[in-house]
């Protein structure tokens, strides 16, 4: 099995360095007769895409993506998808310095041990840089969902900038668009600007929590014992750059609860059962109830930061390094479009194996 | 793909039901030439088999192992091993409520909804029973890391039951196998016994952390950009039973650190690097430094209780279920010996998917 | 991926040696809800089994199949099948003489060379006694398309046996149940049991080609570019013990053939599209047309042979071998069932494909 | 799983139309540190080009290939590599006659029953013009064997044109790269080329038969039982368009041997086993032999003639067509480059899986 491949009938390869020609998303097992073009891609391209205020790298790319193959006529064919962005901003650079000396807490050294050699521009395909492809795909898998499971709304935010957290009885989902952190509680989204503000102008970065939710899918989705839903979005959320923790409903929490205090009781709705409560975060045994699925990861802070810290060289010398350039104080702010692309791609990957391994056998409830 | 399987070389797929004549893993790929007996495997599934104290279900199985394929002369040939584990207390019950209701927390619900049927007899598929096939394979693992990779070491322990903790400073890896919670330490253990026997009487469950540490494998090991090591092992973890989160190093505590806080700083010690700290776990990049490799995750409590909860039945009507039976009170403890097993049959696969893509071409520093 | 299994849906993992306790195959991805029970599956079983005329190998066993998991209440529940067939004639014998020598034509030698170790007993994994295990999955696979492809028919037969073929002319589908070879040319099979006759008695084999025909199949079944209906056919056909050849339609005739000869053209019938020849073998770009899907195989003789051969040892010394034991005199009679055990999965494997993938998006002609 | 994929550890997914801007192929599991650049690659791409003589459709491809990432300072790092050949010579054509008639023998009518529209534009995806992807993949594979299997070569050669086969006797291998046929007999290749002509003229088209062999690779390789190495090269070849049949040594003429006259017998040679001949093609049990690997398949005739044949449209009305266009009298010849293509990656795969599930455990003779 490749290993820049995820999905099973959805099958996303990612591919591209951060300061390499180009980076994309090879898209296998797409299905056929779906609009798509690049501006339904590009939406979510935008969404992600650095520099756009000054929270986030000032990076400059345009994040253009060509659709190169697998679409005719503004139809999805079934065949091959790939989503190309060309990289145009990699910035000449005396690369010097990274190319002898590992940054801590990047992947600079493992990459090195493991393969011998590693591209040290920019991280290459470390580099955070590569979750544009995902983003592309993502949006691939949006246009699918759009037509095989219309009431689907994936949302997520921000809520938990380094140690300060959200006010859930603030929640408002309307906000997430209206600051650039994603987060949904006006308050919280205004102490953070001054908060990352502060962090930003020390050349010092900072983590974050990010939620993911989706809302108006069956129940019946995921495949035990070893594609359980839970166990595939916490997979996908973990592959995702500086991710540490994942969390699905009560997540860690669940684990000082009480038998009594997590079960969810089932009642009977007009449309099929519902349920008093939402612990298990829409996720039974591996497989959604049709509540919403709630997922949560913890971005570690940038490991780009203008504090000298102690390392080493290729060649075992002790020194020390502070890492210049263009990064995010808060590199969370950006992983919050790619935990919606990841989501999206989990559930149409998880539609389709249903599909097909179990088609309409299902069972009905009253 | 199939779904019942794990590993990419090593490769894991385990099959039966709770109260079905039989449960095992059928293990490809596993090298040949590894000394092995059933002796070797019978070892772990003892360590995780139910009834052995107060603590956990009084359900009596032997879990005796039986390998059926695979093995000759007693070492592995490079065929399929087939691992399997027989039932034998299928306690003749009354299974009509549980057919007819579902068990909130459980999976009975999905299951239906899902394949339209289930095998309701003690979860069927969804039971806790599954895991013992993986404690069988996770045991073939160890005899294949115990050749490949002698120096490692993989430790499971429970670090909190409930809301109650243990205290780092009194970790002591001497005592996890001196209690039945394989707690690290001895007053947490204590004080522990004494709140699940208030828990097991009053017919309530509760949740639990466990931490799987893994020492002494070489940096290196991890398939960036989806088969990261951490991606696999959160995949891993999360797929058994009951798990909610998952952690790698700090985890969710990671986000609320700054980057300066955040860095394992890197220095050069007699035998290559060493880091003055490990908040990532072990791991950069999805690769293996060769420091510990750190996984915790979260167990919610049995959902099998005495206190009625609100449910439904098949045809709708609401209704209250209570949950009598040989139940564990907190199934993280069974769930220790399971972590361990995932950790080394995700180790093995990552090292065999070194030996083949990468080879000897990793970099030496210094 | 693991290299015991075939099949991307409907996943098949066979697993035993020749004297092993048992063999089995694990099936993972079986719908569920379908009928079936070890009666369906040994009906299948008894038609490949050995020792039922003089044809093929004295070996007696009863080749009995258990269902230990995945079926409930005479229903498949979706989650593992796992068949296990016991050996049971395991006659006890003296092994030192090919646990020494490599047996020509078998691959004794090359077990040796891969893994460092191989069991000896009856030819251990590579033994043609693993395709019981094909002929139960591939019950399993006919159980699931007679409710999903209710038209559906496979139709195995021998058409050559050594130089001597049948007379197309004579091809009688009826005639196929009514002699040993599964001979379609009455004629034909009385000539082969007088020529087979005379290579048994002087320890003597033959080699064969088998039809494998599946018709009542819909237009569209088959993923190019690599995972093409005639590919994955093919595959099937060529993971068969002795396998060296595999043809699709005309097969390696159609390299005579100019374009004109070769266009099967097309027609309009009252239900849609008809071919008005078929040396396509019913597959164009890997996708079914919805006519016949013809495959052929040649199997090579028998390597167990009376007439000494020189081979080497173990340790390189040049000796010499007789293949004494139990064995067919022409193997590719017990491959008619496998083959047409194989066709039943590939297909099943390829509709769930499609139903996954695909969806109705199909087009509709007419 | 995908099924634009192909390959266990070195994985191809090619991507990409016959008139889409560009096509190409993502390669996944390259090992890190081999040297190769754009001009290696482009060496064979060179060699399967159209139009280089008039015996190949006059299309003018450049076929130049990119290397966009994965590759570093002239190196392979590990990462995915992406190989793009941008079409060109797309020329404007009217399409509308075969957007509405399906070609008899071409995949036009199966594609639209399969995905309800297709890329009628040159056959879209199942242009054999996908095959350059293959082409480039396999330069890869080249330079990586080169590097990891030194010994090896690989040479493919058209054996049979339509009914006319080459004389053995008069072959030579030096003889391959002297005629545009890959002929090793002169005498057959001046006879093809007149009779190709004759075809040429008259719209015509004819098969061919491929014979590829690869000398020098070690014993060992291949991974019974479905991922044997004979299956995995009939899979191979039967992905390439238009392949109906292949042989893996004896192939179909298998079927007519005697067990004394099929066993290859073996004998001790000063660096270890040799065969007294070989029947088998190199491998035994699936598993390589050390002898050349031979591998033959049977090419249909182009599709694409003059004569008028017998069709229907979208609508399901009888017609007629005629296929225009720049075709290939013979695409047999092209697929020389194609066959040795996809020998190199398959046998590069099996080395890497070989690797890393056998490791050295493998034995030695003598």
């Amino acid at each position: 099995m490749s290993l820049n491949t995820f999905g099973h009938l959805f099958r996303v390869t990612t591919w591209g360095e951060s300061h390499g020609p180009a980076l994309g998303a090879t898209v296998d097992g797409c299905p056929p007769g779906i609009a798509v073009d690049e501006a339904a891609l590009q939406r979510w391209l935008d969404l992600r895409k650095p520099g756009q205020n000054r929270f986030t790298t000032q990076r400059r790319e345009p994040d253009a993506v060509r659709i190169l193959s697998g679409v005719f006529d503004g139809r999805t064919t079934g065949t091959p998808v790939q989503l190309m962005i060309e990289n145009t901003d990699q910035r000449s650079k005396d690369y010097s310095e990274i190319a002898e000396k590992f940054r801590p807490g990047h992947a600079d050294i493992t990459y090195f041990q493991k393969y011998g050699l590693r591209d040290y521009r920019g991280g290459g395909r470390s580099s955070a840089r590569e979750t544009a492809a995902r983003v592309a795909a993502g949006g691939l898998a949006r246009a699918v969902l759009a037509q095989l499971m219309p009431g689907l709304t994936i949302r997520g935010a921000m809520v938990q900038m380094g140690p300060r957290g959200i006010d859930r009885a603030r929640y408002d989902a309307e906000e997430i668009a209206r600051n650039p952190f994603w987060c949904p509680d006006a308050q919280a989204a205004a102490d953070w600007a001054e908060y990352l503000d502060g962090l930003r102008k020390s050349g010092e970065s900072v983590g974050a929590v990010i939620e993911v939710v989706a809302e108006g899918l069956p129940a019946g989705l995921g495949a035990p014992i070893y594609g359980k839903l839970d166990t595939e979005l916490a997979a996908a959320m973990m592959s995702i750059n500086a991710v540490k923790g994942v969390e699905i409903g009560d997540g860690m929490a669940a684990a000082a609860l009480t038998g009594t205090e997590n079960a969810d009781e089932i009642f009977m709705g007009p449309d099929g059962p519902v349920y008093g409560s939402n612990h298990a975060g829409g996720i039974l045994g591996g497989i959604s109830t049709g509540q919403e699925v709630v997922v949560r990861f913890a971005v570690k802070p940038t490991s780009s930061i203008l504090t000298p810290r102690r390392t080493i060289t290729r060649d075992g010398t002790e020194t020390e390094i502070v890492t210049k350039g263009r990064h995010d104080p808060c590199v969370g702010i950006r992983a919050v479009p790619v935990g919606e692309a990841m989501m999206a791609c989990v559930l149409l990957d998880h539609l389709l194996l249903h599909r097909g391994q179990v088609g309409d056998a299902g069972g009905q409830i009253g």
